[in-house]
């Protein structure tokens, strides 16, 4: 089980995701070029919320950590995946990634665009694999929760929205959507897997799925604040959001104001609390990460 | 059920792959440009050789065409995202594709890029739900021999290793391994996933594993004899496994002469055919499928 203090427990995720990414992406292909830019970017620091949020979504259930790893780190890979496509030339040609080379930088285009392929296909084989869970339902489930969500309906979706409407003038209801495609998106289905190898009720589902939305929307308020403030970000997973065509989008705080973001961020606060309260103590650990999210200063 | 005739079969087929791939690309999201360019890569014109292998293997055990038709569309949406992105200007920078211009040309790098990505991963979403198959036990098993096989072990290690060898002297050994890798593993996953979905014994299997093994390689041999020849290969399926950088790759013929080549191409009928006795009359369709390959003048 993660520890009940927050600090603790992402330390904890944290360095279960890397290990077992890592013994993933350790076997006979080790020594290919290929599989050497997979593990390039998926090893590299990160603070591997997404995979936090599926976890302790799971132990509302009683559900350990390692009884949700290797679904946690199948979406952690998708979320890379989608990092090193969207760094390339053609997408929002970023040379920096975490503060080193990103992937085709490192390497080149071509094997950017495959480890990024690469990843994505190995993350369903690991849902699929019965060491993920035991019921094959639930595995379908949850490879039908995170493709969803992860493509044109969703994730990818997303990025071909944020790409389309970089150049033409924004409403705050289109950013709003397009945050919820580009990220919330898979932070819904990170909770939404931790509801489904939970086997919850469908409130309860409902409920992590409507929390998941407001903290990403909420995260990625905090980052247009934070930014529109001037602080560096430094090396964080907070740097993800940011891209050189993406940035040409207005951000919530130009559209809105300072202080319209910051009201609007305290509402989502509370919100997205709210929804947490029918699971009453055993949430703990997500409304603390709230609280972090909306406080953080970097 | 399919026809026992080849022809009408593997016209049969292409209409309910073409059919159902139209359905499941009709959506919520038909009017974006990201399922436009998904739309536009995966129903244009094909033979549809990797769907028509998996549903005639299914057939052997009595599946209907209608009871593999999910199964096979999800395969092909597989191969149209390894032809989209094989073709962006980092990897084989192809203008053409089956006579009309490649995805990235129609509509540009960005959008050709999250096509693919999104046609993946729908695949997966399409293998994990209920309509392919009632069983999630089958669901996870497609999910798991398909992902397999168009990951870095398969598919995509395949094409990294073309780029990779595309300005190296090529030992016969090795053009055998890439030629496995980055065709042979979906046709052996589309033999397989038939034997998945009919439920059928491991010996069964291991040989339909095997006559696809060889029936890939004869048909990338046959390309390469076809291609010495000076045939042209017109608007078919056959182009795909020509590209400008793989081009430049030596193909079989180079390495052992024409002669060789043809004497090698009997070889794997006579062996391919062989793995298939254990079915008796009821691979009929894979053996004339082989017969198709070999004898092909285009």
């Amino acid at each position: 089980m993660l520890s009940q203090n927050l600090k603790e427990s992402l330390i904890g995720c944290s360095i279960l995701v890397q290990r077992r990414m890592d013994d993933l992406l350790f076997n006979d292909f080790s020594d290919s070029r290929l599989v050497e830019a997979m593990r390039y970017s998926a090893l590299s620091e990160g603070k591997r919320i997404r995979p936090f949020l599926l976890m302790a979504s799971a132990q509302i259930f009683g559900v350990s950590a390692l009884d949700s790893l290797n679904a946690s780190v199948a979406l952690e890979f998708i979320h890379v995946y989608s990092l090193i496509h969207d760094d390339l030339p053609a997408m929002d040609d970023d040379d920096l990634r975490r503060g080193k080379p990103s992937n085709h930088k490192k390497f080149d285009e071509a094997t950017a665009i495959l480890a990024g392929d690469s990843l994505l296909t190995y993350a369903f084989e690991i849902l699929a694999d019965p060491q993920t869970h035991s019921d094959p339902n639930v595995r379908c489930e949850l490879i039908k929760i995170i493709a969803k969500a992860a493509g044109f309906a969703g994730m990818a979706g997303g990025q071909m929205m944020d790409i389309e409407k970089s150049e033409q003038k924004i409403s705050k209801e289109t950013l709003a959507r397009l945050h919820r495609l580009k990220t919330g998106e898979l932070f819904m289905a990170a909770a939404e897997s931790g509801a489904a190898i939970g086997r919850c009720g469908l409130d309860e589902r409902k409920a992590l799925r409507y929390f998941a939305h407001d903290l990403g929307l909420a995260f990625q308020i905090k980052d247009d604040v934070l930014d529109h403030c001037g602080i560096s970000l430094g090396k964080s997973d907070i740097e993800e959001t940011h891209h050189k065509k993406s940035k040409e989008n207005a951000s919530i705080v130009d559209l809105v104001g300072l202080k319209n973001a910051e009201e609007q961020l305290k509402l989502l606060h509370e919100q997205s609390i709210a929804h947490l309260r029918i699971f009453g103590d055993k949430a703990k650990l997500l409304v603390d990460l709230t609280e972090f999210v909306i406080t953080r200063n970097t």
